[in-house]
């Protein structure tokens, strides 16, 4: 499906840029800050793949990905200032960017014949793990293991689409509905604070 | 061996409850708290398949050690003090967990062809790694790696099986000796104190 | 071809004994230091593989690596200060060792059929990443983003490697050329402090 690939490499795009913005406050060289705009541009569908067995890991077999990093690392260098004041348009790149990711890690998962639960596991996995290495990379405590509910978010969209398919709707309607589900559920998310308790 | 099966799906809510009790402390919510849970119960045995090349790894194609994670950090977070009072009965828990989770990660190396020394690592690596990745998460330097002679007693639980299975020891004799010895060797190291030196 | 595989193994011990004097920085006990020796030797090579799917990884089909690892821990060891006087010498072999590794990484990736760009990332990862999953185990962030341009070395060597290639040099020729060139180079960017600028 042309668009949900359009849309990954986009997706693919902006977590670069938003790896390089991180990696920015922790001064890393160039070098440092493309590995780390890369770690989390890439990190959830190679963990994904890894767990799958899905090797060489997709990156690997189309340079696209690639070009879209370098892309996403010369604009956060470039034009970094602007990029900053654009945080309301990034996020909104970003929370699409999640949507697919969830949607496409969840279907290949499921082409591995693993059950609907690992398939949103997988999802959500693809979609945050990123952020998750580029944390543990950077030296901190996993941003979405203490706020945002970033990752319940990836869940139950995984569940809407899994529910969607199980009741024969169309694939291409349910990916626009779980799309759908997925960004108005985060934004409404970051919009009113909904946040998971702290356990501690 | 359905004895093995059933120590080896108690041992993984075992550790998803110790995963929940450090991650207690780290100030996460509550997905933050389940995905230490699921990391110290899962990483181990899940880098030993990595490593192996057996995917899709082991937990995705047997829901139930899913189901005991999840059951584990129920019981983590409702019975959060008692299961804190409690710790000398985890302790047992746990040590049996890891003497059957060294076996189980030693024989399926071994059905991967490779040589009983690195059967013995793979064996070390499932029983204890999930709690090395656990501490990079939460940001800590692995507590295996500073204190407790832990992998040690996994190392040479490995040597004692892999040698009694040459002096063609039967099966489950072979495992129930293993299981003996690690679980006894663990429980005088804590009692007496038996450290590793600190080199620095 | 011989001197590779012999490179390659003394290369592996240098890995050793690097890391565990990084190691010895952070009280950590014999187990510690071994397991941060190991990480630090096999990381890269391990992650290469599981990425191109090459399981179960290649020091598990060899035990040569794991001997000379033991070897490299007891000289760390056993003499610690001598080896820390010696850092010159080590730097030399040291960087040696990352020249043969990023060629032996290129290689093993174009045998997995991926394009040129990619083996030269793999051959990259394979020289540093050992280092930078030590650091992360360290619970520091990895040095090699913030300073020396180790990594740097590494992808300019491997796109000589290419190119050369690409002009049909005969194999051997093109090793001892791109082995030159990133021994060179990385002497002259110590020598002269060449570095990458800090972007905060």
């Amino acid at each position: 499906m042309n668009i949900l690939y359009f849309i990954d490499l986009l997706g693919t795009m902006v977590f670069a840029i938003s790896g390089a913005l991180t990696a920015f406050d922790k001064k890393l060289d160039i070098f440092g800050i493309s590995a780390v705009a890369f770690i989390t541009a890439l990190g959830g569908g190679t963990l994904r793949d890894v767990l799958l067995g899905s090797t060489p890991v997709s990156w690997m077999q189309n340079l696209n990905y690639l070009f879209m990093i370098l892309i996403g690392i010369s604009i956060a260098i470039l034009f970094r200032q602007a990029v900053q004041k654009l945080r309301k348009t990034f996020f909104l790149f970003d929370t699409i960017g999640i949507a697919v990711f969830t949607i496409l890690g969840l279907q290949k998962a499921l082409d591995f014949g693993v059950s609907p639960i690992i398939g949103i596991m997988m999802g959500m996995i693809s979609a945050v793990f990123g952020g998750v290495i580029r944390d543990i990379v950077c030296n901190e405590i996993p941003l979405i293991f203490r706020k945002e509910i970033y990752a319940l978010t990836c869940i139950a969209g995984g569940i809407v689409f899994i529910l969607l398919d199980f009741w024969a709707v169309e694939q291409f309607l349910n990916i626009l509905i779980t799309a759908g589900f997925i960004v108005s559920f985060r934004v409404l998310a970051v919009r009113y604070h909904w946040e998971l308790p702290l356990l501690s």
